[in-house]
């Protein structure tokens, strides 16, 4: 694969002075467009040997093009909130929004090239990280982001002479470190795992360009040149490079049985039993929470549920047993425009809790499955996709150490109604009930046909959802706070 | 001050019964009312002696209300990525946004109360943060914020009787640690500097409230029944608050003489003398960002300046020196949504380097008493007081080794209008001159009044405006770079 790098190409400076003003001139009408049309962000992603030109590479890029309009940013140490959340989280945070341009030096491939060069983990983690980095990339490129990723590449022969000559002037010695020479006696192990890496991970939406490090005017025509053709192309693209690819049917329904009218919702509680249990479970909650244990955890709550089911009672109950410094509630409605410049889940992923603390989301990313699907805010292909970003993201969450628990508070046809009218009688709870509601309660159907969709395809091993039938207010309150009490039990 | 809250007052049992479910009523009404409208939002500080009750109450407040719309934060340990810019960042950070309710247990008020307390700090330090914080919160009141802030007592006999009755109760022991008792040691001396600080920060706009913490029942409908009140009498206002303060007149202006028009527009640089130069401070002011003296700065760097004056080419020559993993230019644009649901300053504080960056501001938070005042886009009290509060705000940074260094990059009229002719001109120039530059040039007596206004006010000893003559686009260029090197040059 590197073979094609260590050719030694190189541009003659006469050719050079003559193609970098009208690459320069073209990239910089490039970035304008971008920034004037704002429907995609470029990802640029640098990876490498040391010595093989890659920070004067995103020097000149910022040189030829306009630099307010590029975020560019490097990745050294975890600082200790980053730390706090999974290991993706400040990648998310540096995300450039549509119209912008990211230079991320370092990226989702350092850490793990870099663990399994010096051994700190075995084969199948790569291989694990790997997977994720192309679940991750593919869903970037079906959200519309241009993703470029360049490899600079030196042979051996090649970087020690580059390490040499930067030593031996003393205008570049301040470049060269211990750690340099430390990871140049690693070369040869370097090269073959991230040749393998590499190899693994470049695809069709997301391919690596490997340039070849010696010479820098062919570095940096390269780069400039592949940079421009793929924005050329893309901007030039009416479909905003959004995938033709036609996601397969869904399971036909051939009876009437699903997860929801399986449920028993004649299932309730006495106001004496429920006031008992509710003080016994809240008690606990509190008390698990405040385990030294916890603090090293996180936990999630997530509450999904028709209209009217009691999704804000029940949240009551539960921040009701915490404390208030330790958990936020987040309520999602539209998105906000900073959050619409942005991939569907970068607002979920700017409210994940540090460590000790609960976050509880009123509606969560399932709307893309629900609300968004069945009004038809997003394309099929869209939310068909969607189920499998969610479980990477849940993923990644619970292997962090999150507690995830999920609720889908569940009523029938009947109750609801009831319930509406209820709250149109009742002067202080008009403002709970609108027209919206009533044109939701006509697409029952295709919202129960979506939360099936929904909990056959993300009620995984480790983040299942919890049907709970809530026709009975108290009894349904009581199941969930045993199961938020039995889930952080489990996990500590 | 205290002695009304060591005064025993207390809610008899059946009072509390019969005002609660109402007050809880009329709170969530207030909440909603808040939200739907989205005004304003509510900054609540939680202040006091331990074992007085702040956690309950905090905690009852969130039960009352619908805590999916109160966002309640704890400031404990100061996270890395804080430590790194000045001690208000936290706080901005942590500001809810328009609709909202905030709960800031603990504040701005912590340290600086603490540090005297343990005599880390003397008195005229104190006197400084109160000094501060006055001018901080009169900011946020003029902004719109309504800020409520409450102050929990308890005699020393009190406290005393509750963290031994804390104590004893297994369920409640593990609330008091050695350092409750450790302070409680200290309680005479925190009185006093409490009381201090709370009389210097009790303001028309920012009042404290001292709520007595022995009985639970007095101490939340207290703090229910004013927040109540401060809502509903906020929520009338048919001003939304604003204060109806009339600013002083602006001097005249007497004479034809002013920072614009004494400066010499004729110096400039020869072709060849420019590129000797600029490659000269281009180094040197490469050196200086990368000496480790460095790492414990940050250098912003501000640009304004007419249209056409050259900012954009101005900042490249200087990116052009420094390495793109270090640096962030920061177009300052038309505000997004969540920056509109924020006080003014917030859009700035967002954007504050971590320790050993560089940040360029393209414009900056001078617009306000710019194009928002020429162009009538605030009010002139909203103008007016922003002087004053960019002073405050560029204080700040200086103190936290923020080398703070602001351009006005200034051309003459007639040049002005040869450089818009020749962007007419030239095809791929032609996006950068448009309808609003010729608005803006017919107001060119206006904005030159603004400026020398600005430089006025805002030129301090601490961040001096450099108003840098660009007739000579060449000669402006060095001229910057120049005082980028001696301005760092002195602060290392």
């Amino acid at each position: 694969m590197f073979e094609s790098a260590e050719v030694g190409h190189s541009i003659p400076k006469d050719e050079y002075r003559v193609r970098e003003p009208k690459l320069r001139e073209a990239l910089l009408k490039a970035q304008y467009d971008l920034l004037a049309k704002a429907k995609f962000p470029v990802v640029i992603i640098i990876g490498g040997v040391d010595g093989a030109g890659k920070g004067e590479t995103v020097n000149l890029l910022n040189e030829w093009m306009d630099p307010r309009h590029i975020v560019t940013r490097a990745f050294g140490e975890v600082s200790d909130e980053e730390a706090e959340r999974p290991p993706m989280w400040r990648f998310w945070r540096a995300l450039p929004p549509k119209g912008r341009i990211g230079v991320l030096f370092g990226s989702w491939y350092t850490q793990p090239i870099v663990d399994r060069v010096i051994g700190k983990t075995k084969a199948p983690a790569l291989m694990q990280s790997i997977e994720e980095i192309r679940h991750f990339e593919s869903m970037l490129a079906a959200e519309g982001v241009l993703i470029l990723k360049f490899w600079f590449h030196l042979s051996k022969e090649a970087q020690k002479k580059r390490l040499k000559s930067l030593e031996k002037d003393p205008k570049t010695r301040w470049r060269v470190t211990d750690t340099d020479w430390a990871r140049f006696k690693i070369y040869d192990r370097f090269r073959e795992i991230s040749e393998h890496t590499l190899r693994e991970t470049s695809t069709g939406e997301a391919p690596w360009f490997i340039v070849e490090g010696t010479d820098p005017n062919y570095r940096y025509l390269t780069v400039g040149t592949l940079l421009l053709e793929a924005m050329q192309k893309r901007l030039a693209d009416k479909n905003g490079g959004g995938s033709s690819f036609k996601p397969a049917p869904l399971e036909p329904v051939l009876d009437k049985h699903n997860v929801l009218n399986a449920l028993n919702y004649k299932q309730s509680l006495t106001r004496a039993e429920y006031a008992r249990r509710l003080e016994k479970f809240q008690g606990r909650l509190n008390l698990l929470t405040r385990d030294p244990r916890f603090r090293n955890k996180s936990l999630i709550a997530v509450f999904e549920g028709q209209d009217a089911a009691g999704k804000g009672s029940s949240i009551r109950r539960i921040t009701g047993a915490l404390d208030a410094r330790h958990y936020q509630v987040i309520p999602i409605a539209a998105p906000t425009e900073e959050e619409r410049a942005q991939p569907y889940m970068w607002r979920f992923w700017r409210h994940l809790p540090r460590k000790g603390r609960v976050t509880i989301f009123d509606r969560s990313w399932y709307g893309r499955v629900l609300v968004e699907r069945v009004e038809k805010f997003c394309s099929e292909y869209d939310w068909m996709r969607a189920y499998h970003e969610i479980n990477d993201f849940e993923e990644q969450l619970v292997r962090n150490d999150v507690i995830l628990v999920k609720f889908w508070v569940a009523i029938t046809k009947e109750e609801q109604l009831k319930r509406f009218r209820e709250r149109q009688s009742i002067a202080f709870k008009q403002f709970k009930i609108t027209e919206e509601d009533w044109r939701n309660r006509k697409k029952w159907g295709d919202y129960e046909r979506a939360v099936c969709d929904m909990v056959e395809r993300t009620s995984t091993e480790i983040a299942p959802w919890n049907v709970v039938p809530a026709n009975d207010k108290l009894f349904a309150r009581i199941e969930m706070l045993r199961t938020l009490c039995e889930r952080v039990e489990r996990a500590l």
